[in-house]
């Protein structure tokens, strides 16, 4: 067993390098206005992720993609029984998004990994455990849905022939999507015994309590519904108002009452209707059919059972005040649940050792590590978001803040290497 | 000066040739289910037009293409100083329309104007004037906006550059589309002396009635917004509900508002909103923006203006409850009016001579006969729509309802041409 790591000086990460790497992956997709465009599979995701396995082939990974396009470099430090400790986030954006989330998950995990093994062999000891760098397909859902995709195949959550036949907006499948980019991989990756993300918080939690670091111990659940309300096409001049079957005008009420019933929950319920699909969306026309995503998100189960019954009351209404039928296409339920609690001592310890305990916060977006939460030990570290925000071109986490969270995976995975399963509570892994 | 019309017996039709032509022009774009998809300038469209022009080669025509597209058969009967009559409507169809709404009219000027030229003929004499059959371009205003494009850029009312310029949602030009099918003419068309149009009436006034034949005396006017919501990107999960500036919650109140509207001005007022773009239209994204292609309708000038008022006060309502801004980024208006009274009164004789004396109808949809209205007499006849569908795949209209309509056509044309403007209460052309 390796000599515990305690009394071992930390190890520095190089934050010039990660600044290096944080700018080279923004090449890809990246605007001068600070915007992203890596929607997933995109040829612009294909260009990030060679340039992600030429990183790892240079620094001693092995590269290992799976079915469904799940991006992975390994290194091993332990020999094939060790403990696998994984890292990572994903390199797919939103349309017009920002360029740290999900990028700076990867990245981090790169600098971490690759710090941490050179000091195990400059230590001229063994590690404890293997790494493993993951770069998960479709993280965001934007072109895609559901979103998590390949963490959530990766955890057994998701069937994978289902997901690879998920189409985009232009009915360009996932496998299709795969092929052309060349990630429809054969490798098989075991489940890891912990995995760690590192993501920017996007919220402004940390921000505004003059914190720069979190650690999620609570993710909250999430309700999502694809509705379609059906109407009658028709001119929308000669067609008398009393005649119309308006879908457009169904899902106007559907929207507001679902930003009305925020009020009766206070903090504890969001709503949203982030796409709509509008058929023949003709300005002369009145719709015949209009698909609302429809996004119910709530810390409470209880909370959002409650959300989903009363939406399901608005629904109707809408039907009878527009006179259109409707059809639920699909539902996706993500349950609401906590962290590792090892993981989140671990974390916490080695914040804390470098002068800034971390906030506990809840994530109510989805992460990767929210899927894997159902397999193995998980957690989700935060740097803090400038005015909280994400999904937009001014997303944006100063390079100290980048620094600062990666040092303290490094730090996490340092212990994990040093102590093994110890460090986060769990039984030694290996001999 | 041709000896009075009405000593003579009537001109026939050849009611199995229109069928047949209408069989013909209903397989460019047409599906099995009765849709038609023919949107203006694509392929289908252009191979539409190469038919037409074909027709109008076989059968003594000379076309004239001019700089907006717009497709001319010119038959001269009458010499270079006679009056011109022209005859027709568009072959542009709605995204998933029916096959009879513009189409129709195009087909029966063909019809109309052989048999009048046939029988001209037969009777050994002179026109009294020259005839034209026309397909205007862009009627629809599905693909590239406004509508009544052609038309209006005919008339005077819409400048020829800035109607080049229109794009559509592919980003598309209208000269683009118009040199990619070969449709960029430089023939110079003169304004006509009179125009009648026949069209589906597209509402249930004439089936409900039992009538089969009617003429618009009146039309609507119309007020046309494309308005924008201007909100902010962000994430659907961890914004906080009171930070959000969502751009389609505030298209939805606007929506259910001028639904609302509508109910204090009885049958005197139409509201859509057909189209809606939203961006980045993300399922997990806030929308940042949502344009809305808004429209009013009315016969009265006075309800129109006051429907834009309030509409402007929803606006700011809107824009106040869901925290975003605006902006007005396009406005087209289009006054109430009434047709030619001559015209009308040669349709009601020649309908009421073949037994069904025509229902006054209000056209509320726009057609290219409004635009022309303003530079010369014009008039649209009407035949039942069955159910008053229109912009649907089951649009129908029956082939004896179409032969009626292009018989009254035929007879006005025959009178036209017998005693030229005389015909319509105005002063006798040529010589």
């Amino acid at each position: 067993m390796p000599e515990k790591s305690s009394s071992n000086p930390p190890v520095a990460i190089d934050a010039a390098r990660l600044d290096a790497m944080m700018k080279a992956v923004s090449a890809f997709g990246g605007g001068a206005d600070g915007s992203m465009n890596r929607l997933t599979l995109s040829r612009t995701d294909g260009a990030a992720r060679d340039w992600l396995g030429a990183w790892f082939g240079e620094n001693g990974f092995v590269q290992k993609v799976d079915a469904i396009g799940n991006q992975f470099g390994v290194l091993d430090l332990a020999g094939p029984n060790a403990p696998v400790i994984m890292v990572g986030s994903h390199l797919d954006s939103q349309p017009n998004g920002g360029r740290f989330d999900g990028a700076l998950g990867v990245v981090s995990a790169c600098e971490a990994v690759l710090s941490v093994a050179k000091r195990i062999k400059d230590d001229g000891r063994l590690s404890a455990c293997n790494f493993v760098v993951v770069n998960w397909t479709n993280e965001e859902g934007a072109r895609f849905q559901p979103s998590l995709l390949g963490s959530s195949v990766f955890a057994g959550a998701a069937d994978l022939d289902w997901a690879l036949a998920r189409t985009d907006g232009a009915g360009v499948s996932v496998a299709e999507a795969l092929r052309e980019i060349g990630y429809a991989g054969t490798d098989t990756v075991g489940v890891p015994d912990a995995l760690i993300e590192i993501h920017i918080e996007g919220a402004p939690v940390l921000e505004r309590e003059g914190q720069r670091f979190g650690a999620f111990t609570r993710f909250w659940g999430a309700t999502k519904y694809r509705l379609a309300f059906l109407g009658r096409q028709a001119h929308t001049g000669p067609t008398p108002m009393a005649e119309r079957k308006d879908a457009l005008l169904a899902a106007a009420y559907l929207i507001t009452d679902l930003k009305a019933m925020v009020a009766d929950h206070g903090l504890d319920l969001h709503t949203s209707v982030g796409r709509l699909e509008v058929y023949p969306n003709s300005p002369n026309t009145v719709p015949a059919e209009a698909v609302l995503f429809i996004e119910l998100r709530s810390g409470s189960p209880e909370v959002l059972a409650a959300a989903e019954e009363r939406m399901l009351g608005f629904v109707e209404r809408a039907c009878a005040m527009a006179e259109v039928t409707h059809e639920v296409r699909s539902i996706d339920r993500r349950r609401a649940g906590g962290f590792d609690e090892g993981l989140i001592a671990l974390a916490a310890d080695c914040a804390a050792a470098r002068g800034e305990p971390p906030r506990a916060l809840d994530t109510i977006g989805g992460h990767d590590a929210v899927a894997m939460s159902d397999v193995c030990p998980a957690i989700v570290l935060a740097v803090r978001s400038r005015d909280g925000v994400i999904h937009h071109p001014s997303e944006y986490t100063s390079p100290e803040d980048q620094a600062f969270g990666t040092q303290v995976v490094t730090d996490m995975l340092y212990r994990l290497a040093s102590d093994g399963m110890e460090a986060i509570g769990g039984k030694e892994g290996g001999e």
